[in-house]
C-alpha cells in the first residue's frame, strides 16, 4: 500500500533511533505541542489550498522537526505515519 | 437513496475489511483526531466554496485516509456513510 | 404565515416518516454534529453574504442531510422549521 | 428618545402577541442559538462594515425571526429592544 | 489630563441621571454582553484600522449604547471612562 | 543595554506615580483586561505586518493608556517593561 | 546536525549567563505568555507564508526577546532550542 498525500500534506514516519533517543525530543510541559523528529517519506502536490497557492519545500528522505500536536497519526501495513500539513513542519535537520 | 453532495463535500462508505483491522488506524490518544480509512462513494461539483475555488481531486472508488473528527456520519438505508469536506481528506491509499 | 429566509438562509422543515426512522440517522456521540434530513420548505435569494458571492444551489422540495449544530429551530403555526445556512447543507438525497 | 442604529445594526422589538405565545419558538436545547420572532423599529444606514459593503435588507415594521444568542437586550423608556446585526436575522415573516 | 483615543477608539462617559436609573438597561443575563448609555467625550482619528478604511461616525456630546462587554474601564483624574472601538457602538439616542 | 522593538512592537514602561496612584486605574472585574498607563520607550518601525500596512502612531515619551492583558511583561537590567502591540494601544494621554 | 527552519521560522538558543539570571525575565502570571531572551542560531529563509509576504528581520547571533508560549522546544545534540515564527518575537536586545 502507498499512502498519497492530497493538497499540502506531507507524510512522515517517525524516527526512532537511539540516537534519537538520546539526544531527542525535550517536552517539558504537557499542555504544549510536542514537536519530533521524523523523516519524509511521501509530499502532496501542493498548487491552491485554502485560496492560497502553496509550493512544496520538502523532499522525500529528508529529516524534519515538526510540530506534532497538528498531526494525524495513522498506521498502516504495521508501519505508523504521520499526516501533516507542510505548514506545520518546522525545520529540516541535515 | 442517492446522497449527492454539495459544493467540497465528499460521502465515504468504512472500509471495514480484516487487513483494515489488523494493520488499521492507530487512535493513540482520545483527544485528537481520529484518522480512518474509508473508500469515496460520491464527490460534490466543487467551485465556488466560502469565496474560493475549489477544484475536486478524489474521485470515486479511490480508498482515502480522512480526519474524522471533521466529519459527519449518516445512516441510509441501512448503511453509514461519512460525508465530509475534501479538505479534511488527508490522503488516497492505492 | 411564510417564512421568507434571507440571504443565504434556507428553511427546512424535518422528514419524520417512518423509513426515515428505521433507515435514519446514527448520533454516535453526544459532542458531534447531529446531521438530519429534511425537506427544503423555502430558499433565500443568496447574493453577496459577508463579502461573498453566494448562489443557492439548492430548491424547495428537495430532501436534504445538514449538520444540525448549525441550524436554527423554530416553530410557527404548530409546525417545526429549522433555518439554516446554505452551506451547512451538506447532500441534497433522491 | 430614538434609538438610531449605526452601520449594519437592526433594533429589534419583541412581538409578544397571544398566537405567539401559542404557536412561538420551541427552545429544545440550552446551549443553542435562542431564535425569536420580533418587529424591526429601527434599521442602521448600512455601508462599509469590517471592511465589507453591506446593503440592508429589512425594512421598518417587517416582523423578523433572529438569533437571539448574539443581540444585545435594551430598556429605555419603559420599552425592551434588542439590537442586533443584520446578518443575525434568520428570515422575514409575512 | 486628556485622553486622545487612537485609530477607530472611542472614548465614553457613563450617563449616570435618574431617568437613566429608571428606564435603564437591562442585564437580563450574566454570561451575556451588557449594553449600557454613554457619552462620547472623545473620538479617534479613524484612517486604515487592521487593513481597512474606518470613518468615524459618532461625535462628541452624542448618546450611544454599546456593548459593555467588549470596552476597557479607565479612571482618569477620578472620572471613569469606557475607551471602546466604534464597532462596538450599538447605536446613537437621540 | 536597549529594547528594539520589531514590527509593530511598542516598549512601555509603567508610570508610577504617585498620582496615577489616586487617580489611577480602575479594574473592576477581574476576568476583563485590565488597562493601565504607561509611557512609551520605544517603538518598532511599522511597515508590513502580517500582510497590512503599519504606520506607527505613538512616539517616545508619550503617556498612553493600553490593554495590559494583551502585552508581554518583560524585566531587564532591573527595570520591568511592556511590550504590546500597537493596536492595544488604547489612547495618548496629555 | 544542523536545524534549518523552513518559512518564517526562527530557531532560538536560551540565553543562560548569570547576569540574565539576576536581571532576567519577570513572569508574573502564569495564565499568561512568558518571554524570554534567546540568541537566534538560525533562520528560515522567509517567503510567502500564509498567502503573505514575509521579509526576515533578525539575523544569527541577535539577541531577542521572544514570547515564549508560541514556540516549540527541541533539543538536539543535547542543546535546547525554540523554534518560533518570526512574528513571535517581541524585540531585539543590543
Amino acid at each position: 500500500m502507498t499512502i498519497k498525500p492530497l493538497f499540502d500534506k506531507v507524510v512522515l514516519k517517525a524516527v526512532e533511533t537511539e540516537e534519537t533517543t538520546q539526544s531527542g525530543i525535550v517536552l517539558p510541559g504537557t499542555a504544549k505541542e510536542k514537536p519530533q523528529m521524523a523523516e519524509v517519506v511521501a509530499v502532496g502536490p501542493g498548487g491552491v489550498v485554502d485560496g492560497k497557492d502553496v509550493v512544496m519545500q520538502v523532499k522525500e528522505g529528508q529529516k524534519v522537526i515538526y510540530s506534532k500536536y497538528a498531526g494525524n497519526d495513522v498506521k498502516l501495513d504495521d508501519t505508523e505515519y504521520v499526516i501533516i500539513r507542510q505548514s506545520d513542519i518546522l525545520a529540516v535537520v541535515e
